[in-house]
């Protein structure tokens, strides 16, 4: 298939990054990031800066502080909270490295398939339950979708951190190699089976679709199925993080067999 | 408890309020919402637009033709997408609308009550969860929180047409009377027990605390139990509106009894 030059993500890949906000600054130190610049309020005493300012140094990181001007203008997201980090630009982790990090981890492999998400709170948000669900990786397409901005890395809460995300030319492509090593893919519709009647169990990818627009049509072809979150109301589906959350604890729940 | 004077409220209750774009506007006049006015971009004619001068037309409401630098103008999501509506201001329910609503569906009353939520998209996309599994309304507090405004509209995708919201100034006290009337209340807190091993049936309220604060202290001593969406991963919370939908469908899943 051919792509049109239309994906947004050039402008957004800078060679440097910005980290936002104290929790995310925190997570970053903790998760072992290279951090290039540090620079706090000046002025600011209260526990999380506290905590950074000891990370820093426990990282041997040097602290510039500076006046509110000065970080409101460095700042992309216009709530830095007193604190921006200048790091080395997310990097992009292979398709590889997440089932590589399954294994490490001795589970089976238990991916998201992120469609199209033009939205970088959603991706954010997605990336954020990937870590706390214990998903080993994101695989997300190169074109007609939001990549590894800073709002996104803010949004992420600091899961950005731990969660590799994997950007791909060809989604189908991807999958279909993925299939080949034995995951199967659910992919979220409204047309599907009922969520709880498919078996969640095993190697896994679960396939999200853009927000309006739902899977694409190739993507679909390539699941093994569709699952059906249900719907008891008036609108017809989900926030995507939101359907993304409640399709993943699914996949939880019945990995862990924690139902009664 | 003595209130400060900090909500955020007042300014935004306006006595119109805008709708934009266009499943929003198709959603507001499909659910009979009162439209003052109806503005469409000139020259629009694909499918949603021709659906929107069906049902405007089906209504009785007039149509503006305008151009885009006044649909820009009006705009205030940034995101008309060549579709803006006025209407009379989004209005709050009162707690027993909620209860009533139950009622005429011969439900057990499933409430959403929210403590503190900040950020306008989350509380859109709460709503829409509320529509969408089946919830008969959703309770916030009158300060330190956000009401109903276009961008919560907005990133409801119309829901707030459906599910009604009840605006309480002592969060508390209205959770105090629902649990004299039966409602048993369920705050999602890391410390709680895990979801799956609690009984979420019957007349049953879900209560999510602030983002990056959680419950407040006087709402977590109101609930009945706390509960836990499991943590695997590094990051020890899902965002707002992710963990109200996970939470949200245990609900409905012990609910519908479609668990396997």
């Amino acid at each position: 298939m051919r792509k049109g030059e239309m994906g947004n993500n050039g402008a957004q890949e800078e060679k440097t990054s910005l980290i936002e906000g104290r929790n995310e600054v925190i997570e970053a130190l903790r998760s072992g990031r290279t951090i290039d610049r540090l620079y706090v309020l000046d002025g600011s005493h209260d526990g999380k800066i506290e905590t950074i300012k000891r990370e820093a140094k426990k990282a041997g990181i040097r602290i510039d502080f500076i006046d509110r001007k000065r970080l409101d203008t460095m700042s992309l997201t216009g709530n830095h909270q007193g604190v921006v980090a200048k790091a080395a630009a997310y990097s992009y982790a292979e398709v590889d490295d997440i089932l590589q990090r399954a294994e490490e981890k001795g589970e089976e492999p238990f991916i998201f398939v992120l469609d199209g998400i033009e939205d970088p709170h959603n991706l954010g948000a997605m990336i954020r339950t990937a870590d706390v669900c214990g998903a080993h990786g994101v695989i997300i397409p190169k074109d007609r979708a939001v990549g590894l901005t800073a709002t996104v890395a803010k949004a992420s809460a600091g899961a950005i951190n731990y969660v590799p995300v994997a950007k791909v030319t060809n989604l189908t492509r991807a999958m279909e190699e993925l299939k080949q090593k034995g995951i199967w893919f659910a992919g979220a519709d409204m047309d599907g089976e009922l969520m709880y009647a498919c078996n969640l169990r095993g190697p896994m990818g679960i396939v999200i679709g853009a927000e309006g627009k739902g899977l694409s049509r190739l993507v679909k072809e390539k699941c093994d199925y569709i699952v059906r979150i249900p719907l008891h109301g008036n609108i017809d589906s989900l926030n995507a993080s939101v359907a993304c959350g409640v399709l993943a604890y699914e996949v939880v729940r019945q990995r862990d067999s924690l139902s009664k």
